[in-house]
């Protein structure tokens, strides 16, 4: 994977081991907030892991949506030179005048959800109004694909080996073959560079493609597979309840405990190629 | 644990295994947006899962610095009556006028972190800004005590027990005995939910205590363990590098990747009743 030299800080610890007390060095996963800037306006400050940052700022256009396609970026710009506090820490965005509205109704957000309705329904019906592209049903993997997921992406994960303290978002085709992989502190950051690099190439709708990540898949996870058209999620651990409901109501698959030669499947089982028991 | 009947779903699955598809029954973590409202103003959604969410709002009101003391707040209450969809899902705080100026100063806070620097120093001085309590100097903590908490936690986080699906946040005494243990689907919201509780106690500053997460220690549980006035965070993951820094420069006691009979000391080891090597 593209591993930024300042994705890792290496620093001294002290180990207790057995009573024993010896002083080593350890491997660190970066984190430093993130400002995403559409012309002079701060949209968003994340903490996140640094390196490919322009993919994350374009991940979270899409999966915010405020993009839907890439041709609507104008100016995508990680500011390396800049203010000094500044720098590496700010993606500058112009965006063409199609996405101003949406970019202004983002900003008026907060007062809509609330007006209509704080549950899991009306978080359900947002994420269903702004779709663009509904969940390929044609779109098939097979079950050995699926269980070799957690093999293939440990093997790619450079800065989890190193730090034990990253979360990883792969976009895998129907053979099992990585198109990308990404890492990153937070897991909803590490599924917007890998969404983002997708915009960025031009392959969205990622309706060939699964997502597959290193933690648990919650509501947030399944809500940016669906604003990139993607048909199915893969995650190691357990999904919520919210991204269930999610998941079957906007008939996207979504498979968990992807553990050995096992998995539960929660919804969109269809895709899956199975043999009956 | 106080376990809300609301914190677990039971869903029907399709479990795969060897190539056999089986139908069960399965228990998921729940998650549901809780937006915080002070008056007639939103000015937080969090997807969290449900109960405990007075501590919830306490706590995150005392870790965002909009209260010092639980005599601020002079209402906190969830509506369970309410509008049909927001039932549950919105906890209504009316604060004391002393905190008007904290709350306006936060509507304005976006603007004020881009123009003082995004970086993690600026993060940094930010929380040095907001908080009241340095961290305890003369507190101590027996190594035997640190590495017994994973198996303790264990034993009280009865929705992961079901699910799998939760991350839980402890606060414990310097003999080991825990306090409060809350679970929930972000571990910033366990975090909220233990702080509240021990403002809603009357117990903060916590100097004390130590406070033991599930997962990794980023800067968010590190920032929020200094608003509160706790000496050490301990967890069985990896820090980041920026949680690393905050805890040095704060001098708070940072202990990671707590398994078996061995840890890892990031910052203050001198709280750490150790043998040397």
């Amino acid at each position: 994977m593209a591993d930024s030299p300042r994705s890792i800080d290496l620093t001294r610890v002290a180990e207790w081991n057995e009573g024993k007390l010896e002083r080593k060095s350890d491997c660190l996963a970066a984190e430093e907030p993130l400002e995403i800037r559409i012309g002079t306006s701060p949209i968003s400050v994340t903490m996140r892991t640094p390196g490919n940052d322009p993919e994350l700022a374009a991940g979270f256009l899409l999966t915010e949506g405020l993009v839907r396609q890439r041709e609507e970026i104008i100016k995508l710009e990680l500011n390396e030179q800049g203010h000094r506090t500044n720098r590496g820490n700010v993606v500058h965005v112009e965006l063409r005048p199609s996405c101003a509205a949406r970019v202004e109704k983002m900003g008026r957000n907060f007062a809509a959800t609330s007006s209509c309705g704080i549950c899991g329904k009306a978080s359900i019906d947002l994420v269903r109004s702004r779709t663009l592209h509904p969940p390929n049903p044609k779109f098939r993997v097979n079950p050995e694909v699926l269980i070799a997921l957690p093999d293939a992406l440990r093997s790619s994960q450079a800065v989890f080996e190193r730090t034990g303290g990253l979360h990883a978002a792969a976009l895998v085709d129907a053979c099992g073959k990585a198109l990308v992989v990404r890492e990153d502190i937070g897991r909803h950051n590490a599924v917007d560079k890998v969404i983002g690099w997708a915009l960025l190439e031009d392959r969205i709708p990622l309706a060939e493609s699964l997502l597959f990540v290193s933690g648990r898949g919650g509501f947030e996870i399944v809500q940016k597979a669906i604003m990139a058209g993607v048909p199915v999620v893969a995650s190691v651990s357990a999904p919520s309840s919210l991204a269930v409901r999610l998941a079957r109501e906007l008939r996207l698959t979504l498979v968990g405990f992807l553990r050995g030669r096992r998995f539960l499947i929660y919804a969109g089982e269809e895709r899956v190629g199975t043999t009956r028991a």
